[in-house]
Formats: C-alpha cells, sequence, structure tokens
C-alpha cells in the first residue's frame, strides 16, 4: 500500500481482535524503527517488544485498562534514555567505529555532540530523547498500516508506575509512548466507521505569501 | 519506493543542489503531513512552507549557515502551538462537527481534552505539541523518499531568533524543526558515500525474555 494509502487506512485502533501478527510483519515494522533518523543519529530510545499475555494483563491497569493492550498481538513500548551517559556514547562511538570500519579517534565530533548532551540537564536530554521517539513512532505507525496490521499511539497510561513495572529504570528508561499492533475488530469498534478528521490545508499550513510581511 | 527502501535510500543530506522540486511531491508530501497521526487529533502544530530565496537568506545565518537552507528547494518550518487555548479547541471541535456532520454539544469528549490541557502551564503544552510535530516529520520523511525527494532534518538552529524572524509569536508558535527539501549533490556531500549507521537490532529491542525478572 502507498504512503498517503496507508495514511488514510489506519486509525487509532479502539478495539482488536487479539489475531496474531505474523512475525515477520512485526521483523518490517522493527526494522522501519531500527532505520529511521534521529538527533545525530543517537537514537536515545528503546522499544520493547512484548507478547507474554501474563505481563499484558498486568500492564492493561496501568494503561487505563485500555482493551487494546490485551487484544494486540504484540505491545511497543517506546522508552526513552534518561538521560545521555558516557557509555552510551561510546557504545556509539564504538558501533561508527565498526561499520564504518574507521578508528574511534576519528570519530571527535559524535564525542562532541556527546559532550553537549552531558552538559545539559538529565531532564533536558529526556525531552530530547523522547521527541526522538516520536519520530520512530511516526515510522512504525506508516509501516504497520502499509502491512495492513492495525495500532493504537498511546500517551495515556502511567508512565513511572509502567516504568516500574517493566524495570525500566535500572535500564537507565522511561516510557512514553505505548503502540499495540494486532487487528481491527470491525463489528466492536465505534472508531471505524466514523471519518478522518484533519485541519483543512490552510489552517495547518502557511505558505510564503502569508508571511509577507516578513 | 517500498518503505524501508526509502529509509535506506534517504539520508541527513549534507549538500543539495538547488534543483527544484515538483509541486505534486511537495504537496503529497504536505498530505501525509495532514493525515499522520497526533495526540487525540490535535495536530498542535502549522508548517510553515517557504520557497522565497530572499526569506532563505535570512533564515540562513539563524540556522548556523547550514547551506541546505538556501539550496532547497522548499524549506519546511515545523512550529509547535505555543500553548493550547479556547480558540485552538473551538476550532478543532467546529472543524469535527462539519466533516463528521454532527453538533458540536456531542463533542464534549474532545472539550474535555482541551480543557484538561488547558490546565496544565504553557511549557507543559508545549512540549506536547513539539513531540507531536516529531510524528510528522518522521512522517515526511519517509513520504520524501519515497518519493526520491531528498530532505534534511534540523534542530540546529536558533529557534528565537527564527521564531522573531518568522513572526511566529504572533501566531502562537515556536519553531522546533526545520526539513529542507530538495536534491543531493553526490560530488559534494560528505556524508553520502559512508555507511548508514543504527544501533543493532539486539542494542535497540528487548524483547520478552529480557524482562523475564518481571
Amino acid at each position: 500500500m502507498d504512503i498517503i494509502s496507508a495514511l488514510n487506512w489506519r486509525y487509532a485502533t479502539k478495539s482488536m481482535s487479539g489475531e496474531a501478527v505474523p512475525q515477520e510483519k512485526v521483523d518490517e515494522i522493527l526494522e522501519s524503527i531500527q532505520l529511521t533518523a534521529s538527533s545525530a543519529g543517537f537514537q536515545p530510545y528503546q522499544v520493547l517488544v512484548i507478547q507474554n499475555k501474563d505481563l499484558l494483563e498486568k500492564i492493561k491497569p496501568v494503561a487505563f485498562d485500555q482493551p487494546q493492550i490485551t487484544k494486540a498481538s504484540h505491545l511497543l513500548v517506546f522508552a526513552a534514555w534518561d538521560r545521555v551517559t558516557q557509555e552510551r556514547v561510546d557504545a556509539m562511538v564504538k558501533n561508527i567505529a565498526q561499520i564504518r570500519q574507521v578508528p574511534e579517534d576519528s570519530l571527535g565530533a559524535i564525542r562532541s555532540y556527546g559532550d553537549r548532551f552531558m552538559a545539559q540537564t538529565a531532564e533536558q536530554n529526556f525531552q530530547w530523547a523522547a521527541r526522538q521517539a516520536y519520530i520512530a513512532l511516526g515510522t512504525a505507525l506508516i509501516t504497520a498500516a502499509s502491512l495492513e496490521v492495525d495500532s493504537t499511539p498511546m500517551e495515556g497510561f502511567d508512565s513511572s508506575a509502567l516504568d516500574e513495572l517493566l524495570g525500566l529504570p535500572a535500564k537507565g528508561l522511561k516510557s512514553v509512548l505505548l503502540l499495540p499492533l494486532g487487528y481491527r475488530d470491525p463489528a466492536n469498534d465505534w472508531l471505524l466507521p466514523l471519518k478522518k478528521v484533519r485541519m483543512p490545508k490552510e489552517a495547518l499550513f502557511i505558505e510564503d505569501e502569508e508571511l509577507a510581511e516578513v
């Protein structure tokens, strides 16, 4: 499915069927997350891929009992770095050096980025990292839809409680987004028959002419 | 081009040729931004579409003289709402009522979302809005690449200076991201020949088994 069709096809699925998404489709969604852009290439987040039904049952109340959590095939949890650390910068430098077959010493520019981030507060690091996770979410939404896999982006959950449940503080991560993947349950989804609403182009975009006074 | 191929093809283009991107391709990129997901459907940002060469010359120094600003065909400026206002919530409710042909009175749930956002600080509103713009960025990157249009996502610019230059405070907007659209200039782009680097899957994804202690 092309991208515009995929974006029109997708919607924040409110009721899922419980049907399993084939692993190769999940893998393609994950690959698109891995490949997408991030600030200075830092990819400052990790994504948890959860299928375990017992665990999903425990997550559901933390996500305000949204039924998609347990009717999803897989739940992706986007968790941003709580801060930039020397260890994380080192891992990144090592990875670049390996892939590009260059000495680590030649990657001073990346270390400088790292130093600049480490000079910021943990909260600034986290806010920056969280934003990058939203690029990955935007990517995953399109890839899923192009494969006719439904999904529901969720900000509505108790992130601190989820972090505790999943042991994220020990990993230096904070959850920012949930994305259940599964299949729509048309008979029980109130949102499906409603028209997609988007702001008209003239309200969303500002063209040169409207900046004439500049 | 399929999504995985598009993500592999794209890179943060460092040198652009100055060639114009056909308007129909720009329109498709904008349409994908218009169609993408946002928190509770608020689309809490606007996107400036700038082609005026004089204006791009003025923007360049504010963006640390990055050459793509003036060698781009179009510059997209993603600008997040500085806060959620009653006027903005009203416009959204009116739009939903028109598109779905329902009375505005039936849209109390949306107004409740609006009330909740308005009870937060302007800074909280802005941080939330900025994150949504990153979903749109992730979307635009893929659409552009699928059309073989190059782009360079940029966080590195003086957002306050740019806001002043573009008159954004009067519009209740704050710039968060730049996305020049154009075409790569292979002879002069140092990044193009380098291998794309991404963290390996085992570092980016956390599977159920690794959460066994939960």
